[in-house]
């Protein structure tokens, strides 16, 4: 259903043009700092209308605390999250009400429900994604007390490529530009070619490169909900996404084992490391204390501002143009939305791994 | 923890060298005709030995049903089934008793729960997917009532790679050669390579490509379990995957919008179906009518027949060196769990989907 | 955690004096009729200051739907259900902040959690039971469409007894006097001692029957999830239930089998029914057709206007007298809530029962 | 479905004469000593044939570990045990086949399911319990290394009953006498009384009386999952319970808050305990550190060894007589039963309370 963890528990609500979106986060232990402006920091991140390259659509996605927080602290209790939609008497949508955009969710909503709130796409609007960011920041509170910290940036649009080493990814640059790639000249380039598709009135697709400091051996568990299934479930789940890899990747695919293979050491200091990590991190399942790595691929916006053929739900041919103001590309706004998802499936890992032991 | 499902719930257990694995279907309906046999023969494609270009070991891997099914028909029931574990009287395993070998999970395991079964792997071992076959075998017969249908072939192996038409796939021969390449030529080619790789006592990675057939429009759900957020856990929670992508998968990054949306037309028999299927059958999450296909990332098998570096548990540096018979590539044996999981992930949408609507 | 249900899915938040109570449902049906007066006529049945024998307290417990309806309809997304808190800037509660109440549950929360909301008892406050009322108007609409019907009264206050025949009971007359009790003359007993024990600073407890009617055969599941089992935890989980007993219930322990056993015969209608039905309608688990019905067993309210001993938190023994507002009696409040979860349990079965066959 | 518990999870399987039943119970943490001895032991004593006022059927209900245990200590992987059926190829049947025996689960399940397994009540046998037993056995041990202990007595047969100070109950007598009630002389009773029942052909219910010691302040969870709705729904899942209360129960309705209040005070070694303890040990759902008690109704066997009418599945009148070796009172053996599904909801909380607090 609407429900995403086991032990840090987050089930999302809303339309996007309904009275509100939220979240609810069932399990997040007692006694955690946190204020709305923690929360508001992140959504601050993936609001519409930061700039040039993203929609120009003003919407504050101000957040407001409905339960869970008292006098500073989670409480252990479900801690409720809302952010009221503005403007939600609807422009007309009559456009849509009865037709199927191409690429978008309108007719496969119709098929499963038998009907939808069409306005603005409803529950398979990206806003949803807004909630997910707020409880986002709470997951990355929770893990910050383990030094753990999950990062994202671009690194792919279109067929323009950031080769990065990721050792040295400076991850405070992430955010010294509009499109969230912490290297100025890349992030330059990428800048101008979404510029030009958006005059363009078409969208492009890209890559965002995610990665995980300082998660200790032993997250994650055996079979099904090894810890890089949920990294990929988590990131599929997040609207554009089409694809997922970690560690080698797709690239492993071409490799042999004696190439793949990472090698074991012990440091000076008594700890266990290997000398490549072409496991990304991730061996069995379980964290082994690398760094872990993935991408993440998105598919160009659906929502063209050029005319498109289409049919109605009556089956008849219409023509159909997106209107109103949307993302030439989803990449700066998805940044936050991937860093919020790996924080979450960490918390949610960091926390069923206390029950691994007597 | 071991379930994956939510309506058709599956749950693993067993070691490799335990008494017996096995797996409880929980939530498979009344009525459906099942016989040992229709496992057996699901089995018999995973199991070992079966060529020159998988391991020699000889395991039965007979399945035995526990439960759940009465008379030749589920009973609503769970459906326990189990296959007894031969040879278990272990034979010598002192060499990697104590030693982590690279690149797989003997590290991680004992990280995290401080003690671990090192017989051939215990729980890590990919044996833990023979079960999932088994399951699989039924979620087929019960997608299979609806016309649907899970296939799987292998489409790369190192950087050789087979081009296809996928709508053009003759389902009926990827099971003629060994390799499970539904197009000879190429799979001489693949038998070829992996045969080399093999002598030299090394191994190698490769991709799986995977389709279904004949869903209806509207299984999957919004938000987290997406179908396909769903079909890339269950991907990536089998042994040695390292990536997902479905649809345009990761070539999307690259595509504009106006490229890459797939136009809805109306068919002469009064279906809405789309001009191209960029979306691999999969819009907003849920099923639109359209053929499903995706791509998965198998690493090579980290057990190479030749010495590797690595630490002990005192984290002393050590020489170990793969003993046994193993497979130098998991492709042509992986192909009936990629098409089990998927069927299983069918099978629950498709009773998840019962509950769409009053 | 805070969620309740397998298919209609239930998860309440909020704290007594937060910013709000609120119900997220998960797994309602898409295209069931819903309006905000369907459940603002609930939540009236159990709002404060109904009548003489309820606490005096004015709050209106608005409902507010934030998401999951349209145009009239349920759309198959979460339902978001909000009642704000009035008067949050609570007044004095110095008293208790660093006391534990007697059978209250300061202290419990506190050494579960460290910390509590204080205010009003928090997270353990009845208050919480208005959002479940919420959930269970949309239940007893979904289940209203198979004509199954969920229904409650008081039967016992203090020791006196209602004597009744479910078969004969009006439901209409339940809502007609402050007590809900469908005798006219047992409730004006039952009044008057209630008024008795409030003059006195006191309060008392009682019991509930629940029946529900038109329940079809089929609904319930075999072993731990029994049609029976989930009222007991449903039951069991509202405020102050100290007991739950089906069918025979306790008396059942008193009896042979040769009496207790409930004989099949055949309806000339061509129906099986039971002559007898001491098995409250459920047998092995599961609904045989028959009327199902049950008793609940209320403890006196905890908080009296008397002066009690108790410790503080630093162990030290004080004097605590309750103020404010309370009920001397739940139980007229607690039928709508005795209804609800009742409505909420039929409504998961009704839809797990559609994954039962093939 | 067939699964109960959150952290400590357990899922049963099997019907009454198929290959097995058994259970996996996912959760258990790694490094606990368990043995296949500790299990038979409990297994042992819900066998059938132990004495006199037993069923004399004799199976010896040997439990086999197939996972999750190794070297004597479990892995922190599911742990899988099976109880093979002995005398599957089963004796005649053929007189309930097609018959519905009054107050057993035979109409319920066709109702459900369109085909049940007839031979010895098939899934909805009480032999389904005896996988819960040896999964009792394990809980138990993860427990008492917290010094918690669950027990359970006889307190009621028939109308006879036993009046006890629960404080005084010697533990260690409970299994001293065959009816297993500690007090010698009421056992003689209960058994007298038994042993007329059973010559009489007739079968006759009566209570359980269980408690548990040391349970630390702080297990349960607030709203659905208190600790005594949990002990609720894992009562009344056992075959033939009717009913449930805990502290005060039932006779709690007749009492005044002024005298069901427990009030706090401070023992010298500066611990918070309760005078008097109504609350029976939970207080909001949560444990307070004083004992938990809780009674549980039994109704008579079903199986009555004298004619009985009832209709078969052509809706037919037909005369149905028990025949075999049944208990003519399931209480001796059912002692064991709640022990052990006390102990799997204490382990349950016991390892969800690890995640209450950062």
């Amino acid at each position: 259903m609407n429900t995403y963890g086991s032990a840090f528990k987050i089930t999302t609500f809303g339309e996007s043009h309904g009275e509100a979106i939220g979240i609810i986060i069932d399990g997040c232990p007692a006694g955690l700092e946190v204020t709305e402006q923690d929360i508001q920091k992140e959504l601050d991140r993936r609001k519409p209308g930061q700039s040039s390259i993203t929609t120009q659509r003003k919407e504050s996605d101000t957040v407001k605390i409905l339960s869970g927080i008292f006098e500073g602290k989670t409480l252990g209790t479900p801690i409720a999250l809302a952010i009221y939609n503005e403007n939600t008497k609807s422009k007309d949508y009559s456009h849509i009400k009865d037709s199927f955009r191409p690429s978008h969710a309108d007719f496969t909503y119709s098929s499963k429900f038998g009907l939808r709130d069409y306005r603005g796409g409803g529950r398979s609007s990206a806003r949803e994604t807004a909630a997910r960011v707020a409880a986002g920041a709470i997951a990355k509170k929770l893990i910050s007390k383990e030094k753990i910290g999950c990062f994202a940036f671009v690194s792919q649009v279109g067929s323009l490529i950031y080769d990065f080493d990721l050792e040295k990814v400076d991850t405070s640059l992430i955010d010294e530009n509009i499109i969230r790639c912490p290297d100025e000249k890349k992030a330059e380039e990428f800048i101008k070619l979404i510029d030009k598709v958006r005059k363009n009135r078409d969208t492009i697709g890209g890559k965002i490169t995610g990665f995980i400091k300082n998660v200790p051996p032993g997250l994650g568990e055996p079979v099904f909900d090894k810890l890089h299934a949920e990294l990929a479930k988590a990131m599929l789940s997040i609207n554009a996404v089409k694809g997922f890899e970690y560690g080698s990747g797709f690239s492993g695919c071409e490799m042999l084992g004696s190439e793949h293979n990472d090698i074991f050491y012990k440091t000076e200091d008594d700890k266990i490391k290997t000398k490549t990590n072409y496991s990304g991190g991730i061996q069995g399942g379980i964290s082994n204390g690398e760094l872990i790595y993935f991408n993440v691929a998105f598919k160009p916006v659906a929502t063209v501002l050029k005319p498109q053929e289409t049919v109605n739900d009556k089956g008849e041919t219409i023509q159909l143009e997106g209107k109103g103001r949307h993302d030439p590309c989803v990449l700066p706004r998805a940044v936050p939305i991937v860093e919020a998802m790996a924080s979450i499936v960490i918390a949610d890992f960091y926390l069923r791994n206390r029950l691994s032991r007597i």
